[in-house]
């Protein structure tokens, strides 16, 4: 009963997996990252979940941002749009080095895993950073005007257009990478963990990955979720916008019933306390504690309440 | 009788160049730069020939490196370093806007020569700076242990090998830049201006391209060059080391020598005048001037000299 498997997406994923890390042996917790929102990008591969992992594992993501390094310069940037370069995608000098290295890599023939266990072990991250998948799968969003490539949606639209669905191109052909394979096969599986991540386009990737739905449809170990909507809004993010859009109530219990047919248990805030026995009502336990994380403090104390709870529901 | 055409190399190269853009309408300056030294590093396409000429003339160009920016920031190549990429060849965080730009355009289809009009338009630069071809040819440096691509030879091992000769891949096949072809086939081209550039590595690939050979062969206007080797030394890089390895004399004899067939008239620096009559004597006219280009006004001055030289051959 030894390996935790967390599902994470962007920020308030890596937040959860940063509290893991700290109550976690690092032999003991496997990140299956998002690769939905990768995109080539001025000619580099970038992997915008995995480095935000990676960043705020290895203590240099750039907490006022949410995404990139702290202490970033922006010289290649700023020459770019003199250049008549791309710039609505802003990369960061020693960000940069991230993508290039990658690039190389990936076009010697490298796998995402392969490439993505270096680049932890050369920032010192010693959990496994695992992406979903080696075999591409990009997020597509529908909107009334027709798809947008995720990162076009996200950053260069700022999540403007309206959203009538999701699709997840590649997703039909890609396996498991294998850490997430293997831990989802392990006997000894802890818990599963579904980070507080967008449903839609953090998680929606990862569960589109035919093989994980299945692997999950079958769990032995818990699997929980903690809810990235709180008192009615998004803790950072288009989810909120995108539930309404999509027709949904921009709830916790939305949000559960959403993961419903991948979780035995959920994890909401202490504002949402009355929304429990109508999430219970679907058979689903329920959790109720602080799950915004404002610091590190924040963060461990979610990581700990996420894996007694699962340790109680195996032992319940 | 309007049009100047430079063939340039390094930093020598566009030290003439400045001069030349000096004194010269924009619209009377075309430089052919080498793209021998062009190769493709850390997944990005770099042009060192062509970026020296471009930086120079915009007034960005380092003048304590010698190549690059000033002002660079190396957050990026600090980085590299961290993740394990490759270091031995220095892009700085502005100046690898330069290459990602060029290589972006180059992989949607572009010419060197439409990617460079581009970039000099975007750096404020007038003049026409082509390349001598469009398609790749690469200075490959024979040594006793093999061949070494020309940046592995130059940066990589700092020129340390012995040079037993060199190879241009890609030459065979390669045409010359439209502007150069037009140039050198302009009834009203002036003067042809070898600038004091390496006449193996930085010279050497735009002759080995048989069409620009072929049109220096049946010019009718001047060809000029200007000694890089200046007391028996070269002013930068191993001009001199490689002709000492091939078992030349280390001399503006030597370099005259070497360009004989392509050239009308050379100029050698007030130190040298001891050997006027000797490269007179190989049928060339003679021009003693100070060559060595310290700043602005000997620029302009030697790029004076060469037109005035130029001019008078051609009334004589």
């Amino acid at each position: 009963m030894s390996t935790v498997l967390a599902l994470s997406g962007g920020v308030g994923g890596a937040k959860l997996v940063h509290g893991l890390a700290q109550v976690l042996p690092a032999e003991q917790l496997v990140v299956c990252c998002n690769t939905g929102d990768d995109f080539t990008h001025v000619g580099q591969h970038v992997c915008p979940d995995i480095d935000t992992v990676l960043y705020t594992l290895s203590g240099l993501a750039n907490p006022e941002l949410g995404w990139g390094r702290a202490d970033e310069t922006w010289h290649f940037m700023d020459t770019m749009a003199v250049l008549g370069g791309e710039t609505w995608f802003r990369l960061g000098d020693a960000d940069l080095a991230m993508h290039v290295v990658r690039s190389q890599a990936l076009a010697a023939g490298q796998s995402i895993s392969a490439i993505t266990a270096d680049l932890a072990r050369r920032l010192g991250v010693a959990p496994t950073i695992a992406p979903m998948s080696d075999q591409p799968v990009s997020t597509i969003v529908l909107t009334p005007d027709g798809e947008l490539a995720f990162q076009h949606y996200f950053v260069r639209e700022r999540c403007a257009p309206v959203v009538t669905g999701f699709r997840f191109e590649g997703a039909a052909a890609a396996k498991p990478a294998p850490a997430v394979a293997a831990t989802l096969g392990d006997p000894k599986l802890r818990a599963i963990l579904f980070c507080p991540s967008n449903p839609y386009v953090s998680l929606g990737p990862i569960l589109a990955v035919k093989d994980i739905a299945a692997a999950l449809a079958r769990r032995r170990a818990p699997a929980i979720a903690v809810s990235p909507i709180v008192g009615g809004v998004a803790i950072k993010g288009p989810a909120a916008k995108m539930m309404a859009e999509l027709g949904q109530e921009v709830s916790a219990t939305a949000v559960a019933r959403l993961l419903r047919p991948y979780i035995d248990g959920f994890v909401i805030d202490d504002t949402d306390a009355d929304q429990a026995d109508g999430i219970r009502s679907m058979g689903l336990k329920v959790e109720v504690a602080p799950t915004v994380m404002r610091n590190t403090a924040d963060k461990r104390a979610l990581a700990e309440a996420m894996l007694a709870f699962a340790d109680r529901m195996r032992t319940a």
